[in-house]
Parts: C-alpha cells; sequence; structure tokens
C-alpha cells in the first residue's frame, strides 16, 4: 500500500535524481525481431511478446527512473489477451519497485466513475493495482470527484488531462471563455482538488498532464498550478526538447516527470543507436537511452 | 460486417418500432440474489454472474431493442476476468441479433488513437468486434480522426460525448468562448464528420452523445446537427423523461436512440414492480420494463 502517491514519486525522484517515467508502448511492428520469429501474429502470441518485452525494459529502467507509464489501448488492442498481458507487466513493475501509472484517460460519471476508480487504482485493493491513473476532464467537476475520492482512500494518484501535446489540442482546450482558455478553467480546478491533497512534498495526489510541445503553456501552468504534479509526454519523437520541458519544473527541480515512450523503447532502431547495438541488443540501447535522458534532464532542470 | 453502423441502427429502430437501446452495467449488489448465491464474492466470480445475467437480459430483450450499449467500466472494474466477460457479451449480444454499442469513452492521440480504434471496433477484423464506441472530444480534432477513418473503414459507429447528462457537465461543456458554448464548438466539429459520413438512412456513421437531462439542449442540437444520431443517455434513474427525450428525434421519429440501464436491468427492484416480480422473476421484469419505455417513446415520439 502507498500512503500518498506524489510523496512517493517526489521521493524516488529526488533520490534517483531522474525526474524520468518509461512509457511502455508497446507496438507489435516495431519490436525487435526476436519477438516476432514464431511467425504467430495472433493476438494471443502479441500479447505474449508484449508481456515479455516489457517485462524485459521494466527490468533496465528499475534501477534508473521511478516509475513506469503504461498505454492500455496498445494492451487494449489486442483484447482479453492484451488486458491479462497489461495486469502481468503492472506486477512486474511495480515488484521490481516501480510506481506504475495506467495511462487510461477514463472518465464517466456517477458510479461509473466509481467503478472505473475502483477497478483501476491502488495496489491490492483493486485487480489492476495502478498506483495511478490519467483521467479526461470534459464531463465536469462531478466526473473527477469519485475519483479523487478513492484515490485519496488508497493513497493512489490522478493526473487529470489539461493542456495535450497534441497540434488539435487546441480545437477545445485552447478555446477562451470568460477571459481564460478552458485548459486554464481545468487547470484551476485541478489545483484546487491538488490544494487539499497535498501530501509532505507539498503537491497534491491529483496531478495534471501537460504536454511538452507547448513550451509557454508549460511555464503558464507551472506558475498557475503551485501545488499539481506534473506529467509531461511528448518528449522526444514529439519534438518536446529538455530545454522545453525545463520549464514543467519548481525551483527545486522537482513538481514534473517527463515522459518518454518510443525514444527509450525502441532505442535500438534508432539512427544514433541502431549501429551501436542493433535488435539482438535492444535491452543495452533501452539503458544507453534512458541514461542519455535523464543526463539531458539533470543538465537542463540544473 | 456491417457496412453503415447507422443505416443499420436506422433500420432495426424503425422495424422494430423502438428507438431503444437497453445499457448492460451490472452492478454486483444489485444482482438478483440467485446471482449472488455462492457466496463467492472474487472478481472472477462476479465476471461469471455479471456474463450469466447480461446473457440473460439479452435473450430477453433482443426480440425488442435493436441495441444494447455495454458500460465498459463495470467489467473493467472486475479485471482481466471482467474483460473476458465483456468479450463474452458482446459476442452473445450479436449472435442474438443485436447491435453493440460499448460505452467506453475512450479517446487518445495519434498512433494510440489508432490502437483504441482497431482494438475496438468492427466485428471479425477486431478482438472486441464492438459495433460502435462511445469517444471524448477533449483532446480536439486530430485526436478523432483515427477513430473516424477506422470506423469508415470497418463500417463501425462512433458517438462522439456532446453535453453529458450530469449536472457537472456545464462546468466545461456550457462554457462560452466566441459566442458558442463548448458543446456547441464540439457539435459543429462532429455535424462535420457526420455529414461526410452520411449513409442511405441521411445520418453519419458518427453519432453524438446528448444527455437526456437537458431538454433544452436536445433541441438545440437535433436542429444544430441535421445528420447526426443521438444516443441519449439519462432516461428514468437520472431524471430524463419520455416527453424530455423526444426533443432528440427528428420529424419522423428516427435520428436517436434512448438508453436505459438500471430501469430495465433492476426493473425486478423498482417499486411498480418489486410486487408483480420479484427477483426470481427478474427477466420477466426486464421484459416488462422493456416493453413499457418503448410504449412511452412511441406515444411522446409519435
Amino acid at each position: 500500500m502507498i500512503h500518498h502517491f506524489t510523496d512517493q514519486l517526489s521521493a524516488a525522484a529526488a533520490r534517483l535524481a531522474s525526474p524520468v517515467v518509461v512509457g511502455l508502448d508497446p507496438r507489435w511492428e516495431q519490436l525487435p525481431d526476436s519477438f516476432r520469429a514464431s511467425g504467430d501474429d495472433s493476438w494471443g502470441a502479441q500479447a505474449r511478446a508484449y508481456t515479455a518485452f516489457c517485462h524485459g525494459v521494466v527490468d533496465v529502467v528499475a534501477p534508473l527512473v521511478p516509475a513506469v507509464k503504461i498505454q492500455a489501448a496498445f494492451f487494449e488492442e489486442l483484447g482479453p489477451a492484451g488486458m491479462a498481458a497489461m495486469a502481468a507487466v503492472i506486477e512486474h513493475a511495480q515488484q521490481r519497485g516501480l510506481l506504475v501509472i495506467l495511462d487510461g484517460k477514463r472518465n464517466d460519471i456517477g458510479s461509473t466513475a466509481i467503478a472505473y476508480a475502483r477497478g483501476y487504482l491502488g495496489r491490492s485493493v483493486s485487480p489492476w493495482q495502478a498506483d495511478a491513473l490519467t483521467i479526461s476532464p470534459y464531463l465536469g467537476d462531478d466526473s473527477l470527484a469519485p475519483f479523487v475520492e478513492t484515490a485519496q482512500q488508497r493513497g493512489a494518484g490522478l493526473f487529470v488531462l489539461i493542456k495535450t501535446s497534441n497540434p488539435g489540442s487546441r480545437m477545445v482546450q485552447d478555446l477562451v471563455a470568460d477571459g481564460k482558455t478552458i485548459y486554464r478553467h481545468v487547470a484551476q480546478h485541478v489545483e484546487q482538488l491538488a490544494t487539499e491533497t497535498a501530501g509532505g512534498c507539498g503537491y497534491g495526489s491529483i496531478g495534471a498532464v501537460v504536454g511538452a510541445t507547448f513550451p509557454e503553456q508549460l511555464a503558464e501552468l507551472r506558475a498557475a498550478m503551485p501545488h499539481t504534479w506534473f506529467l509531461v509526454p511528448g518528449f522526444g519523437s514529439q519534438g518536446g526538447t529538455a530545454a522545453k520541458v525545463a520549464l514543467a519544473f519548481d525551483d527545486h527541480g522537482g513538481g514534473a516527470i517527463v515522459n518518454n515512450s518510443r525514444g527509450i523503447l525502441f532505442a535500438y532502431a534508432r539512427r544514433e543507436y541502431a549501429d551501436r547495438f542493433g535488435p539482438a541488443r535492444w535491452q543495452e540501447a533501452v539503458d544507453a537511452a534512458t541514461r542519455e535522458m535523464i543526463d539531458e534532464l539533470r543538465a537542463a532542470v540544473g
């Protein structure tokens, strides 16, 4: 059982001097050849390969980072077999000492929101056992409340989508109402929830997803949300750089964790690593890419 | 394989004169006693009970309604065992001739959105085999596009959240930007997608979720979205009446389908049915409640 998710995350990130979360986004076509060698590409075979691959990533990154972020979509894509694989990967990551953020972007209303919260949040008490879950705010404050209540009861965390890393985030999030963008309206509510759930680290167990690709908004939201821990996607393949994501951190180098998925998982295929490692030594490439990102962030965040 | 989801839905609703979708929202505490008689309330046991109960509901309502809406949250709440149950219920409903709308309120960006779409949409080609999926618009137009593309390729449908039935929907959805509510901004985009995907019935395969609890907005959106089929939740236990939901329909009694979950599933426990049926005759109560709702809608929609 975890008593305050963000206190644990904050402590682990500080201890490792590593504000990095490795995104477990397995993709069949990009797995090293050995995982596809059997020629069986059934959903069950893919699910087994995802389990083995993600376990292999976890084994490499567990000493280096405080947390992994599991992208539910890639497991859900494989049906029930994929869901069983997702549960296995969550369990393995926690056994290796990692915090697990499940990126499911769930939401619903009333008792349905409670069902999601009870199903996903909390070690030993929930079947999925996630330490934290990403959720979407479109349905409003009363849809977030059941998640907040369950997270509090179980010492789990939440990350609410505020300003996402994709260009289309402007369609809804950047509209201006009453002199403020929609994402600032959501941010104001989430900062309130974070303040109410603040732990010893000063940050609440209710955090925010803020994309690495919009540095101005990162800086704006960092200033506006002093109690809200940021989960920052979009580093690497989406164009977020260390200099940009540095804006997500507080003056002590805390308050944020930066996700990298493809750039680490499939580092063996990146131009700068392909010659050094190649598919057979994919785990060494994961190790090198993770260490490189940590070093970049240490230099940029200071 | 279905060639155009909304054409099929429209034809089935017209043939049965029944614009009703039965929501499969199983809740452990509310199941008839017989499903909990073993005393085993493990997640696996609950999942087996959900499968048996939902199959029993499907067997009763299959001749009466065109579709069921499966609430993913209640199955996800039970972990991998629940997901296997959900797959079984989808399959059984389709074998009984029903269209299956999966209410997952999913969304993400780019290749992650593609993974959700490929995983959920389409009979025989996807592991979950849903005929349609509910999705959330907060991430913007480029997050919806992969769902639209996959739905089109596979003859499947989508329902985008526009104005939801909960009081808190006002927090984001009712904010006014550039002289229009946020839900109208989303509605404008969805109506465009619906127009581009219109089938022989005149409605697109991209529909909208509009709650029964806000009749003014139902009427406003019906007028503003002439090519968009509405999935209307909130009837019954949330306060939506036949007179209110009548506003969701077009002049020919088409263009909408109204969901009822608890009021049908657990009708055996409703005051007006408890004496007539009771827990042992819960399937007769499902039958009576479904027929009563159909009659109410026929009278109100005309």
